[in-house]
């Protein structure tokens, strides 16, 4: 509702922005931010989110990981949609690793020390226990990448969806009670929605998005390379596919639908 | 003059951008955006620049380090100020260690084939040549820790200072004539300001900015840190300083201000 409004006032102001509070779980930032896209507008999503980041020097984990997202429509060429957490990685994949029993890189995670860590499950154990620790921020560990931008971008996402709508922030987006037991979320979004043609010709905006996308695609690749992406190629490449040849679920998946079929005494059709 | 342009429309409408085309050097990106935070404004700048940055899995430099400032307006605190280059590092960085002939970290740049290098004065020669690689998006090398992600990035900036604007993008913001003659530059820029009390009380919002960057700068340190900063802490404390004590300058930077002085018959007078 917040995007959509963002997207009909834009039409009479060229920008509009809007805020949501005392919300819950997100879904897929990119989801809203694309809503912009068949209107000929620049969409933008984000939200806050459990704390699972460390800020660049710091033992605990206080921010999000906090993902942003920015659609902006083409011509013949993809979308360019941007979804991205501002962690290094998102939890999925330390739970992969962890699953997995494979050792992470060095550069995603701190122990509860806040030094450097490969050990997957120990971070999540961490995590889970605020013993401290946690997922670095886009950048990895310290200033020698460039840790403080992702963690700024973190701290950013913070302020526009937790500060700016009046929800809440940091360890008060899962609020408990003194007991322990868990009271609803607070978590905050952040939209907007931009008329493209308040700047420029919308076609002449179109192709030039072609002709810039087309110059990463088609610029010479890096030795062992055989494919430059732009941002949003793979996921619509999948949904082409997938809404072709339908969506293949995890055994894990298919045995829980039944399980809730079960429960639910409905026929399982698929 | 677009930033205050930004600023004077936001008084009446609550948000708005603008874009600049035609244009040339861009200077500190956190100037613009700080230009907000006396109007208790939210400000956004960002511009395209020469092309030093490859896109991920790309071969060569595409795009500019393309920096994204963003000042928020907190109320005791130090107000926050992003103003981070896209890549992981700034091409000044790779001078430095040019310069004193030092080996750079592997996960900065890439050679001409693409691959990793910490040869900071090749990187620079094959740049100044187009002879293939660059500097890494933020988040380094291929995905492992998110390059694509710093590479979405500098896109974006790409696509709003250039493209919005309808100024020029990548190879074309230098332009040449067909003898290699360069032209007047084609470099865009992109602003935007964002009145907060259209969302929330200014001194709620300022209270609780205080209280984020709070318990950012408040919390446990990693072993072996004794500070954690919020962004633009470090040049706020520095202006202070430089205000009381002057400001220190590079003997190169004073001979060079003697000689035009000598050459412009002025009086040197520091």
């Amino acid at each position: 509702m917040a995007m959509e409004k963002a997207i009909e006032k834009a039409r009479h102001t060229g920008v509009a922005l809007s805020a949501v509070r005392n919300s819950n779980h997100y879904g897929i930032a990119g989801y809203y931010s694309m809503m912009a896209l068949e209107h000929d507008m620049i969409g933008l999503s984000m939200t806050n989110s459990d704390i699972l980041v460390v800020p660049t020097f710091g033992r605990d984990s206080l921010l999000g990981t906090n993902p942003i997202s920015i659609a902006i429509p083409a011509g013949k060429e993809t979308p360019y949609v941007l979804d991205m957490a501002t962690s290094v990685v998102p939890r999925g994949k330390l739970e992969v690793y962890d699953r997995n029993e494979k050792t992470m890189p060095e550069g995603w995670a701190t122990d509860e020390k806040g030094l450097p860590t490969t050990n997957a499950g120990e971070t999540l154990k961490n995590l889970a226990a605020r013993a401290g620790g946690g997922i670095l921020p886009l950048g990895g560990l310290d200033e020698e990448f460039s840790g403080h931008k992702g963690y700024g971008l973190a701290l950013l996402v913070e302020i526009l969806a937790g500060v700016m709508s009046g929800a809440s922030f940091c360890d008060q987006v899962y609020p408990k009670d003194e007991s322990g037991k868990a009271l609803p979320a607070q978590l905050g979004h952040f939209f907007g929605a931009l008329r493209i043609d308040f700047f420029r010709d919308i076609e002449e905006f179109k192709h030039d998005m072609d002709v810039l996308l087309r110059k990463m695609k088609e610029s010479r690749k890096a030795e062992g390379r055989d494919r430059i992406y732009t941002h949003g190629e793979k996921e619509y490449e999948n949904t082409v596919r997938h809404n072709k040849e339908g969506i293949p679920l995890h055994p894990k998946v298919i045995n829980s639908l039944k399980e809730i079929c079960r429960e639910m005494e409905l026929e399982y059709l698929l």
